[in-house]
């Protein structure tokens, strides 16, 4: 069935193998007058670029975009986005062994259960670079937050076991252009460091690492969210866990919430000038579903890379228990390259129910319809 | 906009106010010849009645499921199946005072912020009576994939800090029967005992308390699940995450594989006879967002209770920060009650995505259709 | 797979047969704050109703809608309104004998073979009492669409070859309340007695007839519509085309645009003091899919009732060929009653879709969330 | 909101604009397995090429298909497909005009009432090139029918008032070669020479014509189609009218119910060996939206080529009265590029509603996935 859409309104569809002509994604329901040229696109693109440093594969990709439709004179037309990243440093001759037996923690096995047969080079559909087009669309959906002044922000707060300090500090603490600039995408220098040097570790013992992606957004407005299934936080949950590697999901307190008591999860509501806020925000800025007003918090966890260059033990197509080593460029971590693919996914999701609360009330329908 | 459906194939549609007329559901796609009555749902209902023990209202809810639709000579007919639950133990008086002001850690506030207004009896569309729909619905789910020989079996994992020991053990050494009988859900005795005595302690203290619910389906196929937003684990996330107080997610090993290396948390694929099998489960039984033939394991965490005894600050709806002290009857925890509702998630997800799987392959779609 | 929902935004689901327990719909994505209640739904399901003149069914059928969840204080809160109508009329008694064998023009065959099976009970949910659900949503449709000043208007064309005369006689021309008056939905006194006349002979044929119904929407604002599969027009005709008996569906001059040039097609523009008017509205209002703010005109063509009281031929379950006779209460012609099916699904698409436009320019959206 | 996708399970994202660098497709849900090659897809697509006579436009598209994913090794793999042709052969120039002035018949008014402005390079989105994605896609759910024995075949049945003889003739008297080979799409010599006569006196005179394309689908099994809403003659209905210049569509005899009685319009049901089939074919091959096992036949209506090069009235984007001449080249009838179109829709649609079909009993999918 088809499964390569994501969203209702602001809806993409992705397509494209690593090894394939190129990626690419279908953004449809962009609203029209947005302000989107191809620099707009590559910013984004150039964040999740293998090659920047020790910890990410040195395979030389450009990932230029090329947008194809739905722009006219610089602005959105509000007909489909369609934009393409041709694939230019594959060589398949990497991959040809992988295709006779299943990787651990690779999707080769459950592609050939599914389909059959697969694509094997370079992990087909399954491929990190499978994240080009949801990149590339949610550059376009943080452009259109910004401009409604909502800002969302992802880095890295874990490494290993190694996190920065205080995560929990507030947004205006975390220095954003740090963690962009830091090879772990980490918003500490110091930390940052320390994690390098794990990795370091980690890849001399032929292993990899796993992590913990944080995504705040500031300013959203109450009221975003459609009850019962369409929650707010159940969407993003959703997006979350649509990306490979991806093992868990926290909104606001998350996992601990299950160990403490309601007088101390409960956020109090406090009068603030003529609005509303809460005191403290364990629920990461969502009540049942719906927007609070308060900043929007939400972890996920990254399995560590399953491709290490280790002897493991497996099955072959054949059936037959073989040992592997796997050779190529991986990166020992996920994490980093990821952090963008969170803000994406994270932003698609917000612009999309943004736009689904338009159509809450009668009174503003009938405002926006008045002559 | 609409909110209110999950699913594609078999989609339910839930509906109902804790104090209107009555609560109910609408089960479209569900496939025609299989054997249903009320009873079949009934005793899935019942697995959430309140009243049963300490922990729960002694609000004395019948909660008769009436089937009002798409069965014909105790078949299904392949048309929608509407399900009823009248509400009959409602005394609005309950909650007239809670109009006026916005109880912390529920969602008055953000439904006001949406709609404009809010039914406020008993948290109207925000109720923990809404779940009775998805009971309903994964009634009618769970039977189905139990003649397709798919067993799916929830429990409480953690009340507070209170953990059954071994929460990893394998699955034929978890209780159900002693889950469903103990008024904590858990599988083991012991620690139910101890669970119950924290809760009353919780009591004592006007507080609550939060907890973990796992779940693991036996016998899925591999193959379930459709690249690359319509994940399995995607899918079910946003299930979970749908269910009111749920504030995190985990598949498999969930946020521990953040701080452990590759080598450990891959899992060897091994030869079973003629099939496939993996030596560990660290993935939780999904490798790519496709089902690998190993049991599934989730888990959810709960917060506690927001409805608390205790003297809280909040704002009243002309924006003046007052102190509340709520009334009424609520459970110190909702976790023993959620164990049924985060079953029937599961259950509806997964049969919609087994459905989803059979239009994957050309040789099969011919087969099916050969005459 | 689930077929009983339509809308996106304003999304319904209906359910039920003709002869269980009742008939409903779930209509999920309203927006809150429209003041309704049970005789707004009331006012258009008599207009279905049976029993009023000598060509509708002589069943007493009183069809009571109980309002079930959805609103609060007399306004809707947003959340999924369900509707319900009890089965009172039925007597199973009068249906036995078609289980066994297939009449013609009807989908007891066709249902058979989807499902294995079918309830053979008046039809099951291939009845015309299905329409129920579809009437109650479109009342509430068009109370909201009317609070936006857009009025929907359905009558009878023609029943048999009786035509109304000069059917493109401007709306203001179109004598609404007398169509809702004359049992034939025509709004000309003689023309309506002359298909009076037409269908009585009809009867006495032990015979049934067709016809036509044409709907009108004044007031329809431009824009309303959504490139290129949803379409405006695209989504009236599966609207229209869901309705059982229909089997052709024009969008303005409909058929006949088939045989024209192009020079007496086109519509041209003209200036109307500061807005944008056509001369002519051969397009029916509707310009690649997007309103022009014309009026919109579309037309439904109804077959015969299937059910007559002739002798048919036909073959039962066993494959024998036979002759039968069928009994019971049937109208000899479908129209009148189905006038309101088609102004409630027009009313529906058109609402759902004026929804759907909200979110199509930046500059109103930036608007819409300017605090 | 997002309006470019069509279909269920198979369902097919179009992009792009006639004078943007291309037009495109995504194809997600196509099952694996299917052999496809770009000379499968070539040979639609060259079905609609313009400058292959006199009655089509003299521009050079070569229109060469790129398949950039969804395939390996020659065969479908399950993920999404998706297809490019690049522009070519557009002059941007030709159109500068029309960017001032709204182009009668068009929807140059409509586009800039909903985006507030648009891409007035050819009609941009509304232009026929976007029909480019659909028969791309239509390649490929004609080619996975084919395997499964259905056959769809559209053809011009009339061109102004010139009807090809007995249209409802049976299908094995349709010449279908002879349709694709003649200029007008008809299936038969004689009546196509009158069409092109006229045609050419329509151009003489600086004007356009309408048309009649029928499109007949053989062998498709009994029961496809989901009541009550996602009937397959609605979803046609739909499909149809979603193409540009449609205004009607029938299925079955269409319009001609309206005027006939139940006696002469319900087809009779017949013993065939040990199969049931119908003495005549009125329904069309549907009964109560499911398909019935016989032929299914249905017609799709077109205005004439809105594009005249005769004077014509219109307003100018400041509002004033203005006399246009349009200049370019432009076909003086859409019908015969539109065949394929039609099929192609046709396809997509059934195809969808094909594997829609195969979840609606029980016993079918247990036999689906026992071991």
């Amino acid at each position: 069935m088809s499964g390569s859409s994501f969203g209702n309104i602001f809806k993409i569809t992705t397509w494209g193998e690593s090894h394939g002509p190129g990626i690419g994604v279908v953004v449809d329901g962009c609203p029209a007058g947005l302000a989107l040229n191809e620099m707009d696109i590559q910013s984004f693109l150039d964040r999740r670029k293998p090659g920047s440093s020790h910890f990410t594969t040195q395979r030389k990709e450009t990932d230029s975009v090329e947008i194809l439709s739905g722009t006219f004179e610089g602005k959105t037309t509000g007909t489909p986005i369609s934009m393409f990243v041709r694939n230019t440093a594959q060589k398949s001759s990497d991959y040809s062994e992988i295709a006779s037996y299943y990787r651990p923690g690779h999707a080769d096995y459950t592609f050939d259960q599914k389909y059959g047969f697969r694509d094997y080079r370079g992990g087909g559909r399954s491929s990190g670079r499978e994240t080009i087009g949801r990149v590339a669309a949610g550059a376009i959906a943080s452009k259109l937050l910004t401009e409604l002044g909502i800002i969302i922000s992802a880095y890295t707060q874990a490494i290993g076991t190694i996190e920065i300090p205080n995560p929990e500090r507030p947004l205006n603490e975390i220095n954003i252009e740090e963690a962009r600039s830091n090879p772990t995408g980490m918003p500490d220098k110091e930390t940052s460091l320390k994690a390098e040097a794990y990795l370091k570790e980690c890849m001399k013992k032929l292993d990899s690492a796993g992590g913990v992606i944080a995504c705040r957004v500031a300013n959203l407005p109450a009221g975003i969210g459609e009850p019962v299934f369409e929650k707010l936080d159940a969407n993003l949950a959703k997006a979350i866990l649509s990306i490979g590697a991806v093992k868990a999901f926290e909104i606001g307190d998350g996992i601990k919430v299950a160990t403490v008591n309601g007088s101390s999860n409960n956020d109090s509501f406090r009068k603030n000038g003529s609005s509303v806020t809460k005191a403290t925000n364990h629920a990461g800025g969502v009540l049942g579903g719906i927007s609070d007003g308060s900043e929007l918090i939400l972890r996920a966890y990254f399995k560590p890379t399953p491709s290490i260059f280790r002897e493991q033990e497996t099955v072959n197509r054949d059936g037959e228990e073989i040992t592997i080593q796997i050779k190529g460029r991986h990166d020992p971590i996920i994490v980093p390259r990821a952090v963008v693919v969170v803000e994406s996914m994270t932003a698609i999701t917000i612009l999309d129910m943004l736009l689904q609360n338009m159509t809450a009330r009668v009174d503003k329908i009938k405002n926006f319809y008045k002559k």
